[in-house]
């Protein structure tokens, strides 16, 4: 039976979300004579009723590199809460979750492949339980969640972070500099921590180890006695101080000066108040979120949404793909809610240790 | 009690030999407090007595990001089998492995680490049988060790092959030419097929799957009357033709041909007799082997190095490296063996071929 | 005047064409209010009046820093002759100059912008001395144009070039190894001295000075004898030997030979022979043609393009764009066809061998 | 005669310095036999007596590609002021100039080669007054200096800076965003121009032209109106509002505030404000001064090098490398003092202007 499928893409940004939907074109079209249309702007545009791309092996072909998604997405809260005016004019928020379903029959949507981070899996998962086919993939430029070994998106922004670590070492080096590298990372630190490893960094500031600017700067102090005369440091954009360091560092005031020039800035100020050293600054930014995805990136996201659309074939709905060693799986979507946070006592954190990398 | 370790590279290059080396060092010191001795030119160094490498945090601290290997290495066949005069002046092979533990004792190491591929792992367990306090950490370009999941270097080689691709792809698309690209894998075709998925080929060859060149130009001319003028082929070195058409590719010469100009040229001769198309041919080559490593196989190497530490510590002697999901196990040498080709039938390919790839 | 303006795109790849598409159509709509067409396919193209493509601001806006051309382009001799069957049945070629006039009146052509190499710009000098108005921006990867100080591509080939012998480098020098890298210049050898200086080759071997093998094995075994046990040896594809070692090197059967597998292969085998050393051999092709041009050269062919179209508001027909030490100025188009050599006396030469290079 | 010569690095990092050190001591070697020595730290370090570096054609090679300055470099105002105790314990600066000169004879330099900034040139012209012989090579990574077309440093940091954009680009497009990067220029808006337009900026912010943040808005709305919903915002670190937005942009309090996040921040904030779009704003720092040096800036460095080393053969002490067209030539050290900044009514702002890009 002829099936046609819709994808979406929402939550932030992840290079590799071009790769996945290729790959569900192609592999639908191939394997099982499926068609697909791209739903545009996540689940926003499936309720204002913006009109679906039109997907074909011939034009899915050149997405395999293209960083972004040309579908769009949304990144905020609950995509179902819509916006009523009453009669008395006055504003309400209504749950317009049905109304998905309801579109999804109107666009003669036999599945849906929804890729996008925890907020989106809650969401398909709630249309699930109310009678939607959907199948999830799984995305955060974090690596963050317990279900899959690593998620697509990771590995480009450990690669731009590691690229500016490495320029930024060479001319630590030459001038005699302490050079903090402010990366991604709310909530978990896991591109900090890679970046950090792989570009020889000599403390790492993560969320889940709340940092003691003296321990950073003993460190800095130490390496200098030892005759090497410069420092790299990296900062999670999530982290933060110890308790006792609040005042210090944020200057009684942690929201608006954070929020103007980030976290790396307070900890460069600190460190060049603790030390009689330069200390400069680097905020990467959304750049690690950008960019053509590295061919490991376009691999993953190839497998996961061949996975995705064999998932269909299996009605596996509820369900999103994740890797476990070599293998793909089908997790339950509720999965995505399960976030791995750095083990601050954990394997990962103890080599670095052992490298003699601090965390504050 | 203070511990000496040396440690050596053997076998064919791969990025990350330096990280592993680096890591050795760090980990040592700071996590046991042990001296590390690096021994140069592999087994070979170590039999001829060459001066060993004083190895520090130090000077082992800018290893991380260096291609190559700083102890060198020497790729051939059975490391101990040494030319020896006899008296009546003939020469003959005898087996050196004793020496290699004499040695070994002069220079009061208490373990070794051998980072290198199977031949390096053969000579270390046998000298592990003789009583050698050996672990392994498992080196191929080619990822084609059933003992791990993924091996350092491999990464970067296929960055390197990938990158060249989709440089490939923009000329080809703009003046309608067939680029064939040929890479590394003699035996095991991951390289071509990773790139090949990675980079968006039209027909990969590996040498696990004797092409049919008919199948290849049969591919070309579909894709040309569906409207695209150009075409992407990946071929492993170590790929070959089906029986009937040896002489065809070959030209009734397989040796001397293919040594000169490489698959990659024969395949693409072979292509331009068959459609008409502009065919143009690279070859990568040693390319593949050097540079940087990427993050990500700094962050193996290292993670592999700093691993082998533990494993002396362990003693867990004739055992090597392996990764599994997310977790180092150790494997035995034997292990190193054990090769994982690229299943005809397997997962891989038949993913490849739902996305359109033809394989011959 | 509102004004109608075609652009071409003619000869080989080079990086760097679309951003000169770009710069026309953005410059002429925004500084002169004028249209622009894009010819698809070149002359060939214009004179099978295949459908032009509609440029805007709007869709050419990305086209920057895709490699390739977007117009394509067809590579071949004079564009004129055109195949004409005989009343009789045979077929004789005649030439469609005038036709190609009378194709822009069509398409309502006030005037066109021929981007293309030292052909293309012949064939446009032909059409302005019939009465068209044509200006020209040159192209060639070579960067041998008298003309001008630089061109477009050059740059990108270039980094391309000097990034894979980085990478052989560090390869090299851990295995002891002689490594050869075949780069493009048929006639010039500009891009293999660039990239041999700015990767640091010991030999560099160029069109325009018959290599004698012997001297490049001489400074190989001297670099050996140094304690350097690698070394590094770039060969311009249009590289011959000196008379007396034609039959050494191409075997007697220079053309068949060469053509498989390249001089690249030639000189690695006859490095081989005089030498102990494991060589091994690169031949990067169109790799050098393809991909992201530089930021360099789009600034550069986006200054092309602007200038072109101020040259067609000044009526400059018959020249072409060109640069001189920070300015553009206008060359007439038949300096397309004077050729810069790498000059054997010469500055840069004479620089490299001070740098201890060879040239054979 | 023998010659024994110096060489020393000045000011700020640009990439290419080490690749002037190496071409000097290759050139001197090869060409004329004489002996390079290097002096650390700059004039701090020769006043200091800190021990010099032996540099050979040996030590010297692996140079080319590495960033930074292996001689180290220091970056302060007039490096002869010298703090001296006087007998009653106060401190007083003393010219030490002559002592430079005593230091030079000691270590029994024939001549200097100086590579630096304007700052280094002052001192070096200085010298040279007072006798002795020294010739300059030019740095500053800003490429404003009206004696070059172009100085080395300067393309690797546009390289960085739009492979930053690029990557902002991709994701800017999927996810409707403004997105400020903040690039190096103090003074001179040259790698903010270039990367602009190298990248596709919609704006471009430099020192030479205050802005009107109102343009900016302008410019991004009427693109959101035309149907591009993202916008690329390219700030020079030294840019500055009109006079009546200062109290807007800088809060009133421009030093404090900009001192911690930079002028990008102030940017991004106040288009925030202007328009309901999303604004991210990556600060890119000393990554851009870091790194290796590209393959034209090598090549440039290169033939600096060996010019400088050249012009000690001719005795144009006081003199400087310049790059005139294709031609080096020796222009006065004054010259360094020279800047040429980015002309508001200029060439290449009229032709940025004509791509569409408001400059404020």
């Amino acid at each position: 039976m002829t099936k046609r499928i819709g994808i979406l893409t929402g939550g932030g940004d992840a290079p590799g979300l071009n790769a996945v939907i290729r790959s569900v074109v192609l592999t639908a079209y191939n394997a099982f004579g499926w068609e697909v249309v791209g739903i545009r702007q996540g689940f926003d545009g499936l309720l204002a009723g913006t009109p679906v791309m039109t997907l074909s092996p011939h034009n899915a072909y050149d997405l395999l590199a293209r960083g972004g998604t040309v579908l769009g997405a949304v990144n905020r809260g609950n995509p179902f809460m819509r916006p009523v005016v009453q009669p008395d004019g006055t504003q309400i928020m209504v749950d317009a979750a049905q109304d998905v379903i309801t579109r999804m029959h109107e666009l003669n949507l036999d599945a849906m492949i929804a890729a996008g981070g925890a907020g989106t899996m809650a969401a398909a998962l709630r249309l699930v339980e109310l009678g939607a086919r959907i199948v999830g993939v799984p995305k955060t430029i974090d690596n963050d969640l317990s279900a899959t070994d690593v998620t697509f998106g990771f590995d480009t922004a450990v690669v731009t972070a590691t690229e500016a670590l490495d320029k930024l070492q060479t001319t630590a080096e030459s001038h005699h500099r302490v050079m903090v590298l402010e990366v991604m990372g709310r909530d978990a630190g896991w591109i900090a921590l890679t970046t950090g490893v792989a570009g020889g960094a000599d403390a790492i500031l993560v969320p889940e180890i709340p940092f003691d600017i003296n321990i950073v700067c003993d460190k800095i102090l130490a390496l200098q006695e030892a005759g090497r005369r410069y420092s790299l440091v990296v900062v999670a954009e999530g982290a933060h101080p110890i308790d006792g360091e609040q005042e210090y560092i944020f200057h009684g005031d942690p929201m608006s000066q954070a929020r103007l020039g980030g976290i790396g800035y307070l900890v460069g100020n600190a460190i060049a108040d603790c030390l009689e050293a330069e200390v400069r600054v680097t905020r990467l930014g959304h750049v690690q979120r950008g960019g053509q995805p590295t061919p490991r990136d376009r691999w993953l996201a190839t497998r996961f949404g061949s996975a995705a659309v064999h998932f269909v074939a299996q009605e596996r709905w509820g369900h999103m793909v994740a890797l476990r060693g070599t293998k793909l799986i089908a997790a339950p979507m509720q999965d995505a809610a399960k976030i791995n946070r750095v083990n601050p006592d954990g394997e990962m954190v103890r080599m670095a240790r052992h490298l003699g990398i601090v965390f504050g």
